[in-house]
């Protein structure tokens, strides 16, 4: 399974593409979708036809967003919301399920606690896909996202197998 | 020029096109947008595919989108930032720069007061495009954000003309 892990911001959006045959995860690509344009719409263009074109090279067979943490900033929070919007429709336009999980999750799957820094989830990405550089903080993130989805498809995958086996 | 409205909601998407020929308006069309889907980028797909559509059947020369009041709703905020990140970026894809007016700015320009209430927009709506039966409420403000526009439009061309004559 091919999952692309998103990490939503106007200005930069992160991502990564991992492979994961079983519990084995490998590193394919990874980036940061930076937006060009003076206005607002033009941002959120650009941003769709990187995301798009990153879809199209890579052709994942699943997705992960992160979740948006909302804060007393409304313009902030309004912002990334129309970031995030793209973040969601694209893998939608490419028929896939958008699986959401939290910063803290996010975390947890992939150093073992949820109030991680920056610095150590890039460790453990690093460590988790031999061979990666994450091309900057975000893309990071974004492959941490990737890596906690093939953690839940594969538990998920087990219960569903333990499920049948009981019946 | 054709314009359109488009008024961003996550459930409901209220749009509304008008062609304006100097200070002279006429209806062509309006309606909603409403987002199917069990999911968030379901319902997000479904929005961009329908107002996709309806940027395909009438062709618009231009587009306004409601700037959103940003309140202590931050998840709300959310869900509506990533609505308005689909009306902003289907207008951007047919080529279309996109304005923003704030909702006072529109209730001003269509009723004449800042603090109109929805009844009222829409009696002057009707009023301002005869013959029009708006399909809704955000159909309604759909339109009234486009007949905004076209004020705005057409003061920023006898600006542009004054200037060009005072040289």
């Amino acid at each position: 399974m091919r999952i692309i892990g998103i990490d939503p911001g106007l200005r930069h959006m992160g991502w990564g593409v991992i492979e994961a045959t079983g519990s084995r995860l490998s590193h394919v690509a990874n980036g940061t979708c930076v937006s060009r344009g003076d206005d607002l719409a033009e941002r959120l263009l650009s941003l769709h036809q990187q995301l798009s074109a990153v879809f199209a090279q890579h052709a994942p067979d699943a997705a992960a967003v992160e979740q948006t943490f909302v804060n007393r900033d409304g313009a902030g929070t309004l912002k990334l919301g129309q970031a995030r919007g793209i973040a969601m429709l694209v893998p939608a336009q490419a028929g896939l399920a958008v699986a959401e999980y939290a910063p803290n999750a996010v975390k947890k799957a992939v150093v073992g606690v949820g109030h991680a820094d920056k610095r150590q989830v890039e460790h453990m990405v690093k460590l988790q896909l031999p061979g990666c550089q994450p091309a900057g903080s975000d893309a990071a993130d974004a492959l941490a996202i990737a890596i906690c989805h093939s953690f839940h498809a594969a538990s998920a995958g087990r219960l569903a197998a333990a499920i049948g086996a009981g019946r």
